[in-house]
């Protein structure tokens, strides 16, 4: 009788807490990070990346192909011809959605060359079909860091995509290309790390100011960074009552005020913009700004110590400090806690209150689609803002959980349909369903997709990544450090 | 006790043959392909396109996303950066075709806007899938005609993708894009339209001459049409031996030779070449040329009586006659085989000798991402013509059957295999599989392609387009003939 071999299972959570019981603190904060980086690689190489295509239909035999194929396809050919709206609902435009990216600032490594953003985008693609229910394709673009080459890009592939969802591209090209594909684009062009991020803070923001009973018109913010995601935040939190004078924002030159001459030249205007618009009281030193600040935000560089606790311990009663950069937030939550903060968000998932991009897009770009959007206001952020803020409220908020997480999968379909309405409110829909009928449409898309993923798992046409790598990684990565 | 009540299903052949019962032959002639039509549209609604995205891997949960998204992921971004081979083993990039169209010479139905051409890409998409074994990505363009355009488009998007199939691009736009992008482009370039349609019709030709015991090198070839397909033929058939100066080529204008002054400008080299190396006799009436000719190849516009029973009449004996317009023939088989024709292939599933590009690009294409190619020669085509024609012969060849069907799925790793041993003795190869492991990689692609479809296709993730619909449909198409 053949021996019954059971292959060694061990899941990366199981790896990384092995290591962590290992090895000494700081030693884990550097050995799981390498694990995670060597698992990561070999995982990628071993599935070849971590998305592909599966025809829709049931059945190709009996005479179906010459039903999808030629030559009854082209009826849907002379469809479109004549009525450009048939392109949405005949083919795959109009539940499928561009991840584009040239790769010039992919997350936390800058410049990866045009394909280096792959990975990055079928992770993002991945996450649109199993949390959104809709189709997303990888798109990185070799355009020599050129705005407009991007722009005219884009605007060519248009016609095979329902939206575009913009990605990991260095300023001001994000910028100027957000603006012009605003102007050209036929269809909506939506940019995650400005919009995104800016949705899914203002959610948080939103109910941290319920756990501690401020309003936002009232409170003091403090913006630490400049960038995309920053600048975008602050015009989200105006949109949705902040007080624009109340509000200061610092980069690595100081506080944004009339006296800056650096965000001259094209991209910038909404920069210029928070220069007029901000910073009423002319402060130019952060220690001032932090003090008596209800809010503080930073989205800047990887820390830790770049946000230094004393300017927390000014802030004002029940202080509330968002530090979003990844991979290591600007302060440690326990640091910002110990100098007074009474909330603390960080990007990152092993901390408490996540503000993770995950709980905007895959909702909000299914809105999208459903309505038929050309474009997405500020207003639709903001109302997908509120439908995350509103939806954690279902539950109990507090200090340590402002936000619902990624696996709260009832969050997506009501986000959709949030979305749905104020698309349609702001003149930019073509489809009039009712937020009943795109909540229903968006679950059963996302439970589809969520079943159609669980099939091809389960059939054996994907292999399985061996448990035993996982921990031989482990160990070779715990090996060093012994 | 509920009734229990079992769908009425019916297949789209059943219904042709319902039609073809019930309506005299000419009106049946109108009425199948009338319903294929209205079937088609309907179908397509129904499902909304026919090709979707996937998460390839099998675990999300557990510390997965970690690895496969952020920050896991990033150790893939900068291993791409340091080597860029890497964008096509650890990302979907290798295995990923993009199906790229202007919709500019769509099917038979010519210009159908840009996103007309949607629903014949993401065909050929799905054949790719579950022929080829690897994914494709319908991507139509707004470049209005221009080949520029269409070139740097092509090359910005060319970092997701292993390889680019052109299609349906109107001429000398095709011409023009395709020779920029051999020259442009780091990922190897395919026309469907010329070298596709040559390869197959060239395979079809060579085991048409096995069954009637002629040489290539021998035989006088009359082409009629001188578009991308008939062009490309003539330059496929003389790399496999063809002698041209017995080659004739004829265009609405009258035959190819050096009086011919309307094809001076950018795109039409191939055809002043034609014109410079065939017809060594100055033949300049088709019937002329007909005149003993061994071979007859058309490939001009829809028929029938597009091509003249008289001019098949005076042949010499042992005729072969391609009749390969779609929809319908330049000369019914039929007629061809009264006229005194012992070979007739046309580009029709429903009679014998389909010319089907079916039988080319998935193998191809597979061979090509499976020795990361970075262009596709001629003799890589003339090679997957042999294979083709080779695999046919492991069968019965004869009059009736020249080519393999699609439903030998056998053939396409084999073509996958000779073409990526062309490659690399082509000197266009940077893997150097053995031709044992290309076949036994796209063997295994290919059936985990098609297992993964019918895991989807089993789920109840994909609705069932209902049978009772097929047969309203036909009744509704028979009832306005009746």
């Amino acid at each position: 009788m053949a021996a019954y071999i059971r292959e060694y299972t061990m899941t990366p959570n199981e790896a990384l807490q092995e290591i962590r019981t290992r090895l000494s603190e700081e030693q884990a904060e550097k050995a799981t990070t390498e694990f995670l980086y060597e698992l990561a690689l070999d995982a990628h190489e071993y599935h070849g990346g971590k998305l592909m295509t599966v025809p829709l239909i049931d059945e190709v035999d009996d005479g179906w192909l010459e039903v999808w194929y030629t030559p009854g396809v082209s009826s849907v050919s002379r469809a479109i011809r004549d009525d450009n709206k048939k392109s949405f609902s005949h083919t795959s435009r109009g539940r499928t959605v561009a991840v584009v990216s040239d790769s010039t600032r992919v997350l936390g490594d800058g410049d990866c060359t045009p394909p280096g953003g792959m990975g990055v985008m079928e992770g993002k693609a991945m996450l649109m079909k199993l949390l959104g229910g809709f189709d997303a394709i990888p798109i990185c673009l070799d355009v020599d860091r050129d705005a407009d080459r991007l722009v005219d890009t884009v605007n060519a592939i248009a016609p095979s995509f329902g939206a575009i969802n913009l990605e990991d591209i260095s300023q001001p090209q994000c910028y100027i290309a957000l603006k012009k594909l605003r102007d050209s684009c036929s269809i909506p062009v939506w940019h995650d790390d400005a919009q995104g991020t800016g949705c899914v803070v203002l959610a948080g923001l939103l109910n941290s100011l319920k756990v501690v009973n401020k309003r936002i018109s009232d409170v003091s913010i403090v913006f630490f960074g400049a960038g995309a995601a920053n600048s975008t935040t602050a015009r989200l939190a105006i949109a949705a009552g902040a007080d624009p004078g109340r509000i200061t924002m610092f980069d690595e030159h100081g506080s944004l005020g009339p006296e800056r001459t650096d965000f001259e030249g094209e991209g910038w205007d909404w920069h210029r913009e928070l220069c007029r618009i901000t910073n009423a009281r002319g402060l130019s030193d952060i220690r001032e700004a932090a003090k008596d600040a209800d809010v503080f935000i930073a989205a800047s560089k990887s820390g830790p110590d770049v946000v230094h606790p004393m300017w927390i311990k000014k802030m004002a009663d029940d202080a509330i400090v968002f530090a979003c950069a990844n991979p290591v937030p600007e302060i440690f939550p326990s640091d910002a806690l110990n100098a007074g903060a009474v909330i603390v968000a960080t990007g990152r998932g092993d901390y408490p209150n996540q503000v993770n991009n995950s709980l905007g897009f895959p909702g909000i770009l299914k809105g999208v689609l459903l309505t038929g959007a050309t474009a997405i206001t500020d207003r639709m952020a903001v109302a997908a803002a509120r439908a995350i803020a509103d939806y954690a409220v279902q539950g109990i908020i507090g200090a340590g959980r402002i936000l619902p997480s990624m696996t709260d999968t009832g969050l997506f379909p009501h986000v959709a349909a949030k979305v749905a309405m104020a698309a349609q409110s702001e003149g930019v829909a073509t489809l009039y369903p009712s937020e009943d009928e795109v909540y229903a449409a968006a679950l059963e898309d996302m439970e589809n997709s969520r079943k159609a993923w669980a099939a091809v798992a389960a059939s054996d046409a994907v292999k399985s990544y061996p448990g035993q790598r996982v921990k031989d990684l482990m160990e070779k990565t715990v090996s060093r450090y012994q």
